[in-house]
Protein backbone atom coordinates (compact mmCIF):
# COMPACT_ATOMS: atom_id res chain seq x y z
CA UNK A 1 0.00 0.00 0.00
CA UNK A 2 1.37 3.58 -0.57
CA UNK A 3 2.37 5.77 1.66
CA UNK A 4 0.07 8.40 2.09
CA UNK A 5 0.83 10.53 5.96
CA UNK A 6 4.43 10.71 7.68
CA UNK A 7 3.66 10.93 11.12
CA UNK A 8 6.68 12.86 12.62
CA UNK A 9 7.63 12.23 16.63
CA UNK A 10 8.93 15.64 17.89
CA UNK A 11 10.43 15.75 21.10
CA UNK A 12 14.32 14.12 19.85
CA UNK A 13 13.50 13.00 16.35
CA UNK A 14 12.19 16.36 14.81
CA UNK A 15 13.85 19.26 17.78
CA UNK A 16 16.91 18.90 19.85
CA UNK A 17 15.55 18.56 23.26
CA UNK A 18 18.06 18.57 25.19
CA UNK A 19 20.19 21.26 23.72
CA UNK A 20 17.22 23.66 24.02
CA UNK A 21 15.60 22.87 27.35
CA UNK A 22 19.58 22.82 29.16
CA UNK A 23 20.02 26.02 27.63
CA UNK A 24 16.71 27.25 28.88
CA UNK A 25 16.95 25.59 32.62
CA UNK A 26 20.56 27.33 32.65
CA UNK A 27 19.24 30.65 31.80
CA UNK A 28 16.71 29.65 34.81
CA UNK A 29 18.95 28.65 37.07
CA UNK A 30 21.78 31.02 36.28
CA UNK A 31 19.13 33.74 37.22
CA UNK A 32 17.77 32.36 40.61
CA UNK A 33 21.55 31.69 41.67
CA UNK A 34 20.74 27.29 41.40
CA UNK A 35 23.94 25.52 41.25
CA UNK A 36 23.04 22.30 39.23
CA UNK A 37 24.64 21.70 36.24
CA UNK A 38 21.67 22.21 33.62
CA UNK A 39 22.10 19.16 31.22
CA UNK A 40 22.24 16.89 34.09
CA UNK A 41 19.08 18.65 35.53
CA UNK A 42 17.62 18.38 31.98
CA UNK A 43 18.36 14.88 31.31
CA UNK A 44 17.30 13.70 34.83
CA UNK A 45 13.64 15.55 33.86
CA UNK A 46 13.42 13.66 30.82
CA UNK A 47 14.27 10.13 32.47
CA UNK A 48 10.71 11.14 34.58
CA UNK A 49 9.03 10.98 30.99
CA UNK A 50 8.07 8.05 29.73
CA UNK A 51 7.45 6.48 33.71
CA UNK A 52 4.90 9.84 34.21
CA UNK A 53 3.37 8.68 30.54
CA UNK A 54 3.04 4.77 31.28
CA UNK A 55 0.59 5.66 34.33
CA UNK A 56 -2.29 7.49 32.35
CA UNK A 57 -1.29 4.76 29.81
CA UNK A 58 -1.99 2.31 31.63
CA UNK A 59 -4.74 3.66 33.88
CA UNK A 60 -3.27 4.06 36.80
CA UNK A 61 -4.79 8.25 36.96
CA UNK A 62 -7.07 9.84 34.36
CA UNK A 63 -5.75 11.61 31.56
CA UNK A 64 -3.37 14.25 32.42
CA UNK A 65 -1.96 16.65 30.11
CA UNK A 66 1.76 16.77 29.60
CA UNK A 67 2.45 19.93 30.57
CA UNK A 68 1.25 19.04 34.08
CA UNK A 69 3.57 16.05 34.20
CA UNK A 70 6.16 17.85 33.32
CA UNK A 71 5.12 20.22 36.02
CA UNK A 72 5.33 16.98 38.34
CA UNK A 73 8.19 15.61 37.76
CA UNK A 74 10.00 19.32 37.85
CA UNK A 75 8.56 19.69 41.43
CA UNK A 76 9.81 16.28 42.59
CA UNK A 77 13.25 16.70 41.22
CA UNK A 78 13.63 20.50 42.67
CA UNK A 79 12.64 18.97 46.07
CA UNK A 80 14.98 16.02 45.16
CA UNK A 81 18.02 17.98 44.91
CA UNK A 82 17.21 20.48 47.82
CA UNK A 83 16.23 23.67 45.65
CA UNK A 84 12.85 23.68 45.92
CA UNK A 85 12.86 27.11 47.92
CA UNK A 86 15.05 28.60 45.48
CA UNK A 87 12.97 28.71 42.34
CA UNK A 88 9.68 30.36 42.79
CA UNK A 89 5.96 29.38 40.93
CA UNK A 90 6.82 32.14 37.83
CA UNK A 91 10.30 29.96 37.29
CA UNK A 92 8.77 26.82 37.38
CA UNK A 93 5.71 27.91 34.57
CA UNK A 94 8.78 29.39 32.78
CA UNK A 95 10.38 25.88 33.02
CA UNK A 96 7.71 23.66 31.88
CA UNK A 97 7.63 26.25 28.87
CA UNK A 98 10.54 24.88 28.00
CA UNK A 99 9.50 22.23 26.31
CA UNK A 100 7.38 24.44 23.92
CA UNK A 101 10.19 26.36 22.39
CA UNK A 102 12.73 23.62 21.00
CA UNK A 103 15.17 24.13 17.85
CA UNK A 104 14.67 21.84 15.31
CA UNK A 105 17.64 19.61 13.56
CA UNK A 106 19.90 21.27 11.00
CA UNK A 107 18.42 18.95 8.25
CA UNK A 108 14.70 18.99 9.12
CA UNK A 109 13.21 22.02 7.47
CA UNK A 110 14.38 21.06 4.40
CA UNK A 111 14.02 17.70 4.65
CA UNK A 112 10.37 18.50 5.26
CA UNK A 113 9.50 20.65 2.49
CA UNK A 114 10.48 18.39 0.17
CA UNK A 115 8.64 14.99 1.88
CA UNK A 116 5.67 17.56 2.05
CA UNK A 117 5.06 17.25 -1.82
CA UNK A 118 4.17 13.58 -1.81
CA UNK A 119 2.93 13.34 1.24
CA UNK A 120 0.47 14.42 4.22
CA UNK A 121 3.39 15.55 7.10
CA UNK A 122 1.74 15.41 10.45
CA UNK A 123 3.59 15.97 13.83
CA UNK A 124 2.37 12.87 15.95
CA UNK A 125 3.96 13.53 19.92
CA UNK A 126 2.86 13.00 23.28
CA UNK A 127 3.18 16.76 23.33
CA UNK A 128 -0.46 18.21 23.91
CA UNK A 129 -2.22 19.77 21.40
CA UNK A 130 -1.60 23.64 22.01
CA UNK A 131 2.21 22.59 23.31
CA UNK A 132 2.57 21.09 19.54
CA UNK A 133 1.09 23.95 17.99
CA UNK A 134 3.16 26.76 19.83
CA UNK A 135 6.44 24.66 18.92
CA UNK A 136 5.76 23.60 15.26
CA UNK A 137 4.48 27.90 14.83
CA UNK A 138 7.79 28.84 16.72
CA UNK A 139 10.29 26.43 15.03
CA UNK A 140 8.18 27.20 11.12
CA UNK A 141 8.41 23.97 10.44
CA UNK A 142 5.78 22.77 7.64
CA UNK A 143 3.39 20.29 8.64
CA UNK A 144 -0.10 19.88 7.05
CA UNK A 145 -1.37 19.43 10.72
CA UNK A 146 -1.05 18.77 14.35
CA UNK A 147 -2.15 15.59 16.39
CA UNK A 148 -1.39 14.93 19.33
CA UNK A 149 -1.85 11.67 21.81
CA UNK A 150 -4.02 14.29 23.54
CA UNK A 151 -6.77 13.66 21.03
CA UNK A 152 -6.40 9.58 21.85
CA UNK A 153 -6.63 10.92 25.35
CA UNK A 154 -3.82 8.60 26.36
CA UNK A 155 0.06 8.71 25.26
CA UNK A 156 2.51 6.76 22.75
CA UNK A 157 2.99 3.68 22.58
CA UNK A 158 -0.69 3.42 23.11
CA UNK A 159 -1.74 1.82 20.42
CA UNK A 160 -4.79 3.53 19.84
CA UNK A 161 -2.73 6.98 19.58
CA UNK A 162 -1.66 5.95 16.13
CA UNK A 163 -4.73 4.91 15.33
CA UNK A 164 -6.52 7.67 15.79
CA UNK A 165 -3.98 9.52 13.76
CA UNK A 166 -5.26 7.56 10.90
CA UNK A 167 -8.45 7.37 11.52
CA UNK A 168 -8.83 11.57 12.16
CA UNK A 169 -6.30 11.46 8.31
CA UNK A 170 -9.07 8.96 6.78
CA UNK A 171 -6.23 6.21 5.93
CA UNK A 172 -5.65 3.16 6.51
CA UNK A 173 -2.79 2.26 9.30
CA UNK A 174 -0.61 0.86 6.66
CA UNK A 175 -0.83 4.37 4.72
CA UNK A 176 0.92 5.83 7.65
CA UNK A 177 4.62 5.70 8.01
CA UNK A 178 6.02 6.65 11.62
CA UNK A 179 8.85 8.34 11.47
CA UNK A 180 10.87 8.18 15.17
CA UNK A 181 14.04 8.24 16.59
CA UNK A 182 13.37 5.73 19.16
CA UNK A 183 12.41 2.12 19.11
CA UNK A 184 9.81 2.17 21.59
CA UNK A 185 7.80 4.53 19.90
CA UNK A 186 8.06 2.53 16.37
CA UNK A 187 7.33 -0.66 18.16
CA UNK A 188 4.03 0.99 19.26
CA UNK A 189 3.31 2.05 15.86
CA UNK A 190 3.94 -1.47 14.54
CA UNK A 191 1.91 -3.31 16.59
CA UNK A 192 -0.81 -0.50 15.67
CA UNK A 193 -0.59 -1.72 11.72
CA UNK A 194 1.77 1.42 11.07
CA UNK A 195 5.00 1.28 9.09
CA UNK A 196 7.95 2.06 10.50
CA UNK A 197 11.19 4.46 9.73
CA UNK A 198 13.97 5.32 11.87
CA UNK A 199 15.91 8.10 12.34
CA UNK A 200 19.09 8.12 13.85
CA UNK A 201 19.83 11.45 16.11
CA UNK A 202 23.02 10.14 17.74
CA UNK A 203 23.04 13.83 20.26
CA UNK A 204 19.75 13.43 20.87
CA UNK A 205 20.18 12.68 24.66
CA UNK A 206 22.74 15.14 24.99
CA UNK A 207 27.01 14.51 24.85
CA UNK A 208 27.01 12.01 27.58
CA UNK A 209 24.31 9.46 27.04
CA UNK A 210 23.89 7.21 23.89
CA UNK A 211 20.88 7.57 21.39
CA UNK A 212 19.11 4.54 20.18
CA UNK A 213 20.73 2.85 17.23
CA UNK A 214 20.47 -0.41 15.50
CA UNK A 215 16.41 0.07 15.81
CA UNK A 216 14.09 -2.31 13.73
CA UNK A 217 12.04 -0.72 11.06
CA UNK A 218 11.38 -0.90 7.66
CA UNK A 219 13.42 2.44 6.81
CA UNK A 220 16.42 3.40 8.20
CA UNK A 221 18.23 7.45 7.72
CA UNK A 222 20.43 9.55 9.76
CA UNK A 223 18.07 12.66 8.71
CA UNK A 224 15.28 13.61 6.85
CA UNK A 225 16.73 14.23 3.52
CA UNK A 226 17.60 10.46 3.72
CA UNK A 227 14.55 9.50 4.03
CA UNK A 228 13.23 11.95 1.37
CA UNK A 229 15.26 10.22 -0.96
CA UNK A 230 14.30 6.67 0.32
CA UNK A 231 10.56 7.60 -0.31
CA UNK A 232 11.64 8.81 -3.54
CA UNK A 233 10.65 12.43 -3.16
CA UNK B 1 -8.21 39.72 26.93
CA UNK B 2 -5.73 39.70 24.26
CA UNK B 3 -6.77 37.86 20.83
CA UNK B 4 -3.97 34.82 20.74
CA UNK B 5 -5.90 32.54 18.34
CA UNK B 6 -7.43 33.23 15.55
CA UNK B 7 -10.44 30.59 14.60
CA UNK B 8 -11.46 30.35 10.75
CA UNK B 9 -14.62 29.54 9.03
CA UNK B 10 -13.66 28.00 5.98
CA UNK B 11 -16.74 27.15 3.33
CA UNK B 12 -17.52 30.51 1.76
CA UNK B 13 -15.24 32.01 4.66
CA UNK B 14 -11.37 31.14 3.50
CA UNK B 15 -12.41 29.26 -0.01
CA UNK B 16 -15.07 29.99 -2.51
CA UNK B 17 -17.22 26.63 -2.39
CA UNK B 18 -19.29 27.86 -5.05
CA UNK B 19 -16.98 28.32 -7.73
CA UNK B 20 -15.15 25.06 -7.02
CA UNK B 21 -18.09 22.48 -6.43
CA UNK B 22 -20.02 23.93 -9.71
CA UNK B 23 -16.69 23.81 -11.67
CA UNK B 24 -16.35 20.04 -10.51
CA UNK B 25 -19.90 19.08 -10.35
CA UNK B 26 -19.93 20.73 -14.35
CA UNK B 27 -16.87 18.78 -15.01
CA UNK B 28 -18.50 15.33 -14.15
CA UNK B 29 -21.86 16.11 -15.63
CA UNK B 30 -20.15 17.02 -18.77
CA UNK B 31 -18.90 13.84 -18.79
CA UNK B 32 -21.61 11.62 -17.92
CA UNK B 33 -23.99 13.95 -20.20
CA UNK B 34 -26.21 14.74 -17.47
CA UNK B 35 -28.05 17.87 -18.28
CA UNK B 36 -28.31 19.55 -15.10
CA UNK B 37 -27.03 23.55 -14.48
CA UNK B 38 -24.29 22.90 -12.46
CA UNK B 39 -23.99 26.28 -10.46
CA UNK B 40 -28.55 25.67 -9.32
CA UNK B 41 -26.97 21.88 -8.14
CA UNK B 42 -24.28 23.10 -6.46
CA UNK B 43 -26.58 25.48 -4.54
CA UNK B 44 -29.15 22.71 -3.91
CA UNK B 45 -26.52 20.82 -2.70
CA UNK B 46 -25.00 22.96 -0.01
CA UNK B 47 -29.15 24.04 0.71
CA UNK B 48 -29.02 20.44 2.20
CA UNK B 49 -25.56 20.93 4.17
CA UNK B 50 -27.01 22.81 7.37
CA UNK B 51 -29.99 20.37 7.46
CA UNK B 52 -28.31 17.28 7.65
CA UNK B 53 -25.74 18.92 10.16
CA UNK B 54 -28.39 20.12 13.21
CA UNK B 55 -29.62 16.40 12.99
CA UNK B 56 -26.71 15.64 14.37
CA UNK B 57 -26.19 18.93 16.42
CA UNK B 58 -29.44 18.24 18.30
CA UNK B 59 -28.53 14.32 18.58
CA UNK B 60 -31.76 13.30 16.21
CA UNK B 61 -28.75 10.79 15.14
CA UNK B 62 -25.34 9.94 15.80
CA UNK B 63 -21.66 11.45 14.68
CA UNK B 64 -21.27 11.30 11.17
CA UNK B 65 -18.50 12.59 9.27
CA UNK B 66 -19.02 15.57 6.68
CA UNK B 67 -18.65 13.30 4.07
CA UNK B 68 -21.01 11.10 4.79
CA UNK B 69 -23.62 14.00 4.86
CA UNK B 70 -22.56 15.41 1.61
CA UNK B 71 -23.40 11.68 -0.15
CA UNK B 72 -26.42 10.90 1.48
CA UNK B 73 -27.26 14.68 0.26
CA UNK B 74 -26.25 14.23 -3.30
CA UNK B 75 -27.94 10.63 -3.67
CA UNK B 76 -31.33 12.27 -2.76
CA UNK B 77 -30.50 15.46 -4.88
CA UNK B 78 -29.60 13.25 -7.83
CA UNK B 79 -32.60 10.82 -7.03
CA UNK B 80 -34.77 14.39 -6.98
CA UNK B 81 -33.61 15.29 -10.41
CA UNK B 82 -34.16 11.69 -11.92
CA UNK B 83 -30.87 11.66 -13.05
CA UNK B 84 -29.57 8.31 -10.32
CA UNK B 85 -28.74 6.03 -12.98
CA UNK B 86 -26.38 8.64 -14.93
CA UNK B 87 -24.40 8.97 -12.32
CA UNK B 88 -22.53 5.53 -10.97
CA UNK B 89 -20.38 5.04 -7.47
CA UNK B 90 -17.13 6.04 -8.63
CA UNK B 91 -18.50 9.31 -10.13
CA UNK B 92 -20.25 10.17 -7.32
CA UNK B 93 -17.12 9.47 -4.99
CA UNK B 94 -15.67 12.33 -7.08
CA UNK B 95 -18.25 14.36 -6.44
CA UNK B 96 -18.16 14.14 -2.71
CA UNK B 97 -14.33 14.62 -3.14
CA UNK B 98 -14.94 18.00 -5.11
CA UNK B 99 -15.63 19.55 -1.41
CA UNK B 100 -11.98 18.74 -0.63
CA UNK B 101 -10.24 20.69 -3.32
CA UNK B 102 -11.72 24.51 -3.32
CA UNK B 103 -10.05 27.51 -4.24
CA UNK B 104 -9.33 30.41 -2.11
CA UNK B 105 -10.44 33.97 -2.22
CA UNK B 106 -7.60 36.27 -3.76
CA UNK B 107 -7.04 38.22 -0.37
CA UNK B 108 -6.62 35.13 1.45
CA UNK B 109 -2.80 33.66 0.93
CA UNK B 110 -1.39 37.15 1.83
CA UNK B 111 -4.28 37.92 4.48
CA UNK B 112 -3.51 34.49 6.59
CA UNK B 113 0.44 35.00 5.89
CA UNK B 114 0.08 39.09 7.61
CA UNK B 115 -2.11 37.89 10.56
CA UNK B 116 -0.16 34.49 11.58
CA UNK B 117 2.95 37.38 12.78
CA UNK B 118 0.82 38.28 15.62
CA UNK B 119 -1.61 34.91 16.14
CA UNK B 120 -2.34 31.28 16.12
CA UNK B 121 -3.76 30.22 12.96
CA UNK B 122 -6.49 27.71 13.14
CA UNK B 123 -8.85 26.22 10.47
CA UNK B 124 -12.51 25.67 12.09
CA UNK B 125 -14.49 24.21 10.24
CA UNK B 126 -17.30 21.34 9.87
CA UNK B 127 -15.20 19.72 7.28
CA UNK B 128 -13.70 16.79 9.06
CA UNK B 129 -10.13 16.60 9.99
CA UNK B 130 -9.04 14.70 6.99
CA UNK B 131 -11.34 16.86 4.61
CA UNK B 132 -9.76 20.14 6.35
CA UNK B 133 -6.06 18.97 6.07
CA UNK B 134 -5.97 17.65 2.41
CA UNK B 135 -8.14 21.24 1.39
CA UNK B 136 -6.12 23.44 3.54
CA UNK B 137 -2.63 21.52 1.93
CA UNK B 138 -4.29 21.70 -1.69
CA UNK B 139 -4.89 25.38 -1.54
CA UNK B 140 -1.72 25.70 0.32
CA UNK B 141 -3.33 28.18 3.17
CA UNK B 142 -0.40 28.54 6.08
CA UNK B 143 -2.69 27.72 9.13
CA UNK B 144 -0.81 26.72 11.71
CA UNK B 145 -3.32 23.90 12.96
CA UNK B 146 -5.76 21.97 11.40
CA UNK B 147 -9.11 21.99 13.62
CA UNK B 148 -12.79 20.48 12.87
CA UNK B 149 -16.27 19.83 14.50
CA UNK B 150 -14.68 16.41 14.24
CA UNK B 151 -12.93 16.75 17.14
CA UNK B 152 -15.91 17.58 19.13
CA UNK B 153 -18.14 14.88 17.23
CA UNK B 154 -21.27 17.65 16.94
CA UNK B 155 -21.00 20.11 14.59
CA UNK B 156 -21.35 24.26 14.81
CA UNK B 157 -22.90 26.29 15.61
CA UNK B 158 -23.28 23.73 18.79
CA UNK B 159 -20.69 25.46 21.51
CA UNK B 160 -19.28 22.04 22.26
CA UNK B 161 -17.35 23.15 18.84
CA UNK B 162 -15.86 26.56 19.71
CA UNK B 163 -15.06 25.65 23.61
CA UNK B 164 -13.45 22.15 22.20
CA UNK B 165 -10.84 24.65 20.15
CA UNK B 166 -10.39 26.91 23.00
CA UNK B 167 -9.45 24.25 25.00
CA UNK B 168 -6.94 22.16 22.92
CA UNK B 169 -5.21 25.45 22.23
CA UNK B 170 -4.85 26.02 25.91
CA UNK B 171 -6.44 29.14 26.26
CA UNK B 172 -9.70 30.92 27.12
CA UNK B 173 -12.74 31.02 25.11
CA UNK B 174 -12.22 35.01 25.04
CA UNK B 175 -8.74 34.79 23.80
CA UNK B 176 -9.98 33.16 20.46
CA UNK B 177 -11.78 35.62 17.54
CA UNK B 178 -13.89 33.49 14.91
CA UNK B 179 -14.05 34.63 11.67
CA UNK B 180 -16.51 34.09 9.50
CA UNK B 181 -18.66 34.66 7.02
CA UNK B 182 -22.25 33.63 8.28
CA UNK B 183 -24.56 35.04 11.39
CA UNK B 184 -25.36 31.66 12.18
CA UNK B 185 -21.40 30.42 13.30
CA UNK B 186 -20.42 33.64 14.35
CA UNK B 187 -23.69 33.68 16.95
CA UNK B 188 -22.99 30.08 17.98
CA UNK B 189 -19.12 31.44 18.72
CA UNK B 190 -20.10 34.30 20.34
CA UNK B 191 -22.72 31.75 23.09
CA UNK B 192 -19.82 30.18 23.91
CA UNK B 193 -17.61 32.88 24.95
CA UNK B 194 -15.71 33.61 21.64
CA UNK B 195 -14.94 37.11 20.18
CA UNK B 196 -16.31 37.85 16.79
CA UNK B 197 -15.32 38.71 13.28
CA UNK B 198 -17.85 39.19 9.96
CA UNK B 199 -16.30 38.94 6.70
CA UNK B 200 -18.24 40.37 4.04
CA UNK B 201 -18.22 37.55 1.02
CA UNK B 202 -20.75 38.79 -1.67
CA UNK B 203 -20.07 36.44 -3.90
CA UNK B 204 -19.88 33.53 -1.40
CA UNK B 205 -23.42 31.79 -2.41
CA UNK B 206 -22.65 32.11 -6.32
CA UNK B 207 -23.97 34.76 -8.49
CA UNK B 208 -27.56 34.20 -8.16
CA UNK B 209 -27.88 34.44 -4.27
CA UNK B 210 -27.12 37.15 -1.70
CA UNK B 211 -24.81 36.34 1.11
CA UNK B 212 -25.15 37.04 4.92
CA UNK B 213 -24.25 40.96 5.04
CA UNK B 214 -25.03 43.08 7.90
CA UNK B 215 -23.68 40.60 10.73
CA UNK B 216 -23.63 41.73 14.17
CA UNK B 217 -19.94 41.34 15.21
CA UNK B 218 -16.93 43.03 17.06
CA UNK B 219 -14.79 43.47 13.70
CA UNK B 220 -16.65 43.84 10.34
CA UNK B 221 -14.12 43.15 7.51
CA UNK B 222 -13.84 42.95 3.54
CA UNK B 223 -11.12 40.66 3.79
CA UNK B 224 -8.59 39.12 5.23
CA UNK B 225 -6.28 41.73 5.02
CA UNK B 226 -8.67 44.09 6.42
CA UNK B 227 -8.82 42.10 9.06
CA UNK B 228 -5.17 42.19 10.05
CA UNK B 229 -5.04 46.15 9.53
CA UNK B 230 -7.93 46.24 12.25
CA UNK B 231 -5.50 43.93 14.23
CA UNK B 232 -2.77 45.51 14.20
CA UNK B 233 -0.09 43.13 12.56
Amino acid sequence: MTIRVLAFDIFGTTVDWYTGVSRQVGEVFGELGVRLDAGIFASEWRDKYLPSMARVQHGERDWAYLDTLHRESLDDLLDDHGVGEQVDEAARQRLVHAWHRLPAWDDVPGGLRRLREGHVLAALSNGGFALMTNLVKAANLPFDCILSAELARTYKPDARVYRTAAELLDVAPEEVLMVAAHGWDLKGAAEAGLRTAFVERPREKGPDREADKDVEAEFSVRGFPELAEKLGV
